[in-house]
C-alpha cells in the first residue's frame, strides 16, 4: 500500500504544477453566495460506477484531474462544496452542493462534470434544488430567541453533513398563517439548545422539484444532531411532513483535494 | 478544448450542408398546433445511455446529426420542442415535447427516433401525453380576471422549462360541478401575479396516462414561479391533488442545435 | 432507407414462402375464445432490451421470423393480438394478449416466445391475466339500456388499444350487493354515449395477480376515450379504485407483419 | 427442433447414469415435512439471466446437471418442490419451495444452488420464509365445519400453483381474540366449496419477513380458485389485509426434470 | 468438489501465515464497543455482483484475502461482525456490523473495504446506523421487570441474526411522555418470555437515516422469535410503527473464516 501511495503523490504534485499554470480566475463571491437570499443551492449527488474501481490507479487519478479541473473553472460563477457519502449513505458516494444566483450556472457545471473523464463514471444522480430567502421571524417572536438564532456556531472543522429533504402535507399549506407561525416558533425553539453545535441552512424548493424544503446541517457532534431532530420530532408542526428524508443524505465534509485522495487510492 | 471545438464547428458546417441539400418539407402548422384545442401533446424524456459518453466525439457527432435528420423528417406533421434536463433533474437528461393532431403521429415520431443511431443511445423513456381544450372558464368568473388570463406573458426569452403531471383525488371528481368552480376560480385568482413573467400551458390526460394533467411552464424567473407554486398549495384546491409533480421536470429551454452542441462537446 | 426496405421486402417475400412450406395448422377458434365467457386473457408487455437496435438489420430480420414462426406455431390452440406501445408508453415496447381456454397454454406460447431467437431481446416483462365472465346484468337494469350495451360499435379500424387494471378497494367487496349494483348501474350509464367509438372487454382477475379487473379498450378517437374515462371518474363507483392504470398501456393495434416491419427498420 | 430434442434427450440419459452412479442418499422424510407443524417453508424465486438463454444448448444442458445434482444432494436433508412461474408472473422464472426443520438447512441447499454453474443465472431472487403451526381452531367452529375442513381435496395433478404473501394491518392484531375468532369463521366458512378443487396451505412469517402470512394454493380449477379469492374478498377479514399480494405468485407445478427439459429448449 | 475444497484449504494455510506475519494490531476494545452507551452501530448489507461467481476459484481467494487484511486493519478501532443472509433475505447477501465510537471510523472501514479487491464485487449497499444509549426504564416499571430484563439471555452459539428498522409514525412522537411510557411498559412485559431464548440490542437513529430506531436480534429459536414479534404485534404500541421492517434482515452469524470459506466454494 505504502508504493501505491507515493505513486498518488508523486501524481498530487504533477497536479499542482499543471494547475498553478492555469492562469487564475475570479471566484466567485463565495461568502455572499453563502449567506444572502436569493441564491439557488443545487444538491447533486451520485453513485460511482462499477467500472471506475476497475480501472487502474494512473487511470483513476487522470481522471479525477478533469475533476479538480472543471471545479476550478466554474468557480468564478459558482460555490462548490463537496461532501463524501460512500459508507454512510446507500444511495451516493458523493455529494456536489452547489451556489448560484442563476440555476442555469449550476446547470452548466454539471454538464461539464458530467462531461468530463471523471464524470463519465458518475450515475444514478439525485438532483433537488431550492432557494434561500431572508429569514422570515415569526410576527410575536422574543428578541431573546431572534438574537439566539443569530448565535454563530462554534468555529471549527464541522465534520458531519446531513441533508434532509421535506414535503408539507397539502394540509399544513391550508392552515391559517397563524397557526402556522405558532407552531413555527415552537420548532425554533427546541432547537435552541442544539444551534451552537448544529450548524443549519434552509432552503425552499416547492415546485423546483417534490419537495418544500431541503434542510441542511453540519455537525461535529452526532448525537447533538440526533437529539435535535428527535426533539422536531416532538412538536405539533411535525406530523404536518409528508415526506422528511428518502432520502436523508449522511456524509463527511471533506475538501476536494480530500475526495481526490480517497478515490484515487 | 478549443481544437474539439473546432472539429465540432466543421462537422456543423457540414451538417447544414447535407441538410440544405434535402428537399424543403412543408413545416406543421405549429403556431396551429401550438394553440389549438384539439391537440396531443406527448412529453418523452429520456437518459443517455453510460455508452453514449464513452463514444469519441466524431462518432457522436455522426450519431447527433441523425438526430436532426429525424427532427427535420417529422416537422412536416408535428411541432418538436427540445429540453436540457440534464444537471437539473435526475429523471431524464433530455425532453421531447411533441405536439400532433393524432397521437399516431407522435408515436411514428419517437419510433423513427428511437430508431436512429443516436436514439439507440436513449433509455429509460418517461413518456404521457394529454390533449389541449378549450380554456372552460368557470360561470360567474369575472370579465377583468378573464382579460387578464388573456393578457400576453412577456415577451422574449424564457430559459427554464417546468413540467408537473398532476393526478386529482376521486373526492375531486366527487364534488358538485359549483364546488370544483369556485375552488377553480380561487385557483386562477391566485395566478394572476404571475402571468406576466410565467408562461403556462395546460394538457387533460384522464385515460391516456396515470394522470388528470400534465401542466407546463416556461419562465425566466424561476423565483416568481416558486412563489406561484407556494401561493397554489395554500388554496382549497391543492388538496385535492393526489399526485404533484413525481416527477416534477425541471430544465432549460433548447433549440435543438445547442443541444446537438451540449451533447457533441 | 429506400434500399434497406428493400432488403426487408426481400426478407418478407422469404418468410412468406418459407411460412407456406410450413403444413397448415388448425388456427384455434378465434372468434369463439374472443367472445365467450371463461376463456382465459394474458396480457404480456415486454421491453426490447438494448442489444436489439445495436444488431445489423439483417440479424434482427431472421430473429423477426422466429417471432412469426412462435406465433403461427400457437394459433391453433390460442389466439394471439400484438399491439405497438413504443413511443406511447413506457412501460413497454411491444404488447402480446392471448386468450385461452387454460391458461397452460398460454403460457407455452410465451414460453416459446421467450425462448427463441427473438425472444431472448424481450425483457422488463409485464404480465397479467383475467377470465372472462358473462355479463351480469344488475338486476332492475332498464331493457333499454341492456339493448345499447349490446349495441356493435362501429366498424373498421379501430388504431388506439389501451389496457388500464384495476383493484378495488376492500371497501367496495364489503357493500352490500344492492349498492354495489346500483353504483354499476350508474357506472354503466354514463358509458352509453361512447359505446360507439369506444369497443370495450373486462377481464376478472382477483387471485390470478394483484389486480381485480382488466379492462381493455379499443378506439379511433383517443378523445372519446379521454371523455369516457372522465365521466367515468364522477360516478359514486370511482373512489373504490384503490389502484387505476399503475400501468396504464397506451398503443396502436398492429398486425404482426408491421410490428415485425416496425422492429426491422 | 427435433434434433434439437434429440441432443437433449442423449444428455438426460447420460445425466441418469452420472446421478445413478451417486451414492444413494437417504431421502428427507418429504412427507413429515410437508404435513406437520413446526416446519420451516421457503419460498425463493429467481429470474434467470439475460446471460442464460443466450448460450448454447450444450452448455445450458451441462449446467441444469448442476442443478439436479444440487437438489439431489440436499434432498437427505429438506423437501424441495419447484415450481415455472415464466410466462405467468413477471416476477420471476422459477419458484423452489423448500420445508426443512431449521431455516439453517434451506439457507445451505440455496448457498449451493446459487453457488453452481446454473445458479450463477439466478437473479432478482425474492425471499420469504414461514412456519408451519398445528391449525388452531376457533373455539365454537362447529363440528361440522372441522370435519370438513379435513376433507382430502381431490387426487391427481392440481397443475396451478398460486403463492400469496399477507401482511394484516395493525388494527387486526389490536383486536380482542373473540373478534379475530369470529371473522376468521366467517373466513373459513366461504372456503368450504372449495375445498375440494383447491388444495391450501398456510405458513406463519411474523418476524421472518415483512410478512404474517404466506398462502399457498394448488388448483387444476384456476376458475374455482378466482371464485374462491372473489368470496374471500367479501369477507369482514379481508379489509385487515394490508397486504394482500405484491407479488402474488402464478405458476405451473412441474417436476424437476420438466423443469430441466424446458429451459435446455 | 474434493479437490476444490483442497485448493481452497491449502489457500486458507498461505493465508494464515501472511497475515502472522502482519504486526499485530491493538483490537479495539471490542466488550466496551458492543456494551456501552453512545456507540454508534453501522449495518451495512451488499450483495455480490454477477462477476463475483463468474470468477476463478484462485482469484475468488485472492480477493477474500483482501476482505480479512482490511477487516484486520480496521479491528483497531472499530468491532466488526459479518452476517451471511445469503439464501434467507433477497435484499443483500453479506451484512456487516460495525460499532465505533465515531460514524467517521466506520465510514473510513467501509471505504477501505469497497476499495479492497474484493470490494469492487460488492454491489446495492443497504446502510443504515444508530446510537446505542442507556436504557431509560419507564418510570414505575416495577423492579421485578427491570431485574428479568437484565438477566443474561443463554449462551452459546445463536446462529440466527434479524434485523429490523423501525419508523414512528408522527402520533406517536406527539403522545404525551407518560403515555408512551405506559405503553413501552407493556412492550417490555411481553418480552420477558422470550429473554432467554432471544438477544436483543437497540440503536436509535432518528436523524441518521429515515428510521428512528434499529432491533437487532440474536436466536438460535426461531419459533420463540417469531412468537415474540407475534406478541409485539399485539400491544398497544404496535400500530404507532409507519415502517417495521421493509428490509427485515434475515441470516445466520457466521464468523469471517466461515464467510471466506462460504464464500470460496
Amino acid at each position: 500500500m505504502r508504493s501505491r501511495i507515493s505513486t498518488f503523490v508523486r501524481f498530487v504534485v504533477l497536479v499542482s504544477v499543471v494547475l498553478a499554470v492555469v492562469p487564475a480566475v475570479n471566484a466567485a463571491d463565495r461568502d455572499k453566495l453563502l449567506s444572502e437570499p436569493g441564491v439557488y443551492g443545487t444538491f447533486a449527488a451520485f453513485r460511482l460506477d462499477a467500472d471506475w474501481v476497475k480501472q487502474g490507479q494512473t487511470t483513476r487519478i487522470t481522471q479525477l484531474l478533469t475533476l479538480k479541473g472543471v471545479v476550478e473553472q466554474h468557480r468564478e460563477k459558482v460555490a462548490i462544496d463537496v461532501y463524501l457519502l460512500r459508507g454512510l449513505s446507500d444511495r451516493a458516494d458523493l455529494l456536489f452542493r452547489i451556489h448560484a444566483t442563476e440555476l442555469r450556472d449550476a446547470q452548466e457545471f454539471l454538464l461539464d462534470l458530467q462531461g468530463s473523464l471523471f464524470g463519465k463514471h458518475l450515475t444514478d444522480s439525485t438532483i433537488f434544488s431550492g432557494l434561500t430567502k431572508k429569514a422570515s421571524y415569526v410576527p410575536g417572536m422574543p428578541d431573546s430567541l431572534k438574537a439566539e438564532l443569530k448565535a454563530p456556531s462554534e468555529p471549527g472543522p464541522q465534520p458531519y453533513v446531513i441533508v434532509i429533504p421535506i414535503r408539507k402535507s397539502a394540509d399544513w399549506w391550508g392552515l391559517d398563517q397563524d397557526k402556522r407561525a405558532a407552531m413555527m416558533q415552537e420548532h425554533t425553539e427546541v432547537t435552541v439548545p442544539y444551534l451552537k453545535t448544529v450548524k443549519r441552512k434552509l432552503y425552499h424548493s416547492s415546485g423546483l422539484d417534490d419537495l418544500d424544503f431541503i434542510t441542511y446541517f453540519e455537525t461535529s457532534k452526532l448525537e447533538d444532531f440526533h437529539s435535535l431532530v428527535l426533539a422536531l420530532e416532538k412538536v405539533k408542526e411535525f406530523p404536518y411532513n409528508r415526506r422528511f428524508g428518502h432520502p436523508t443524505l449522511l456524509g463527511t465534509v471533506r475538501s476536494l483535494d480530500e475526495i481526490i485522495e480517497v478515490l484515487a487510492q
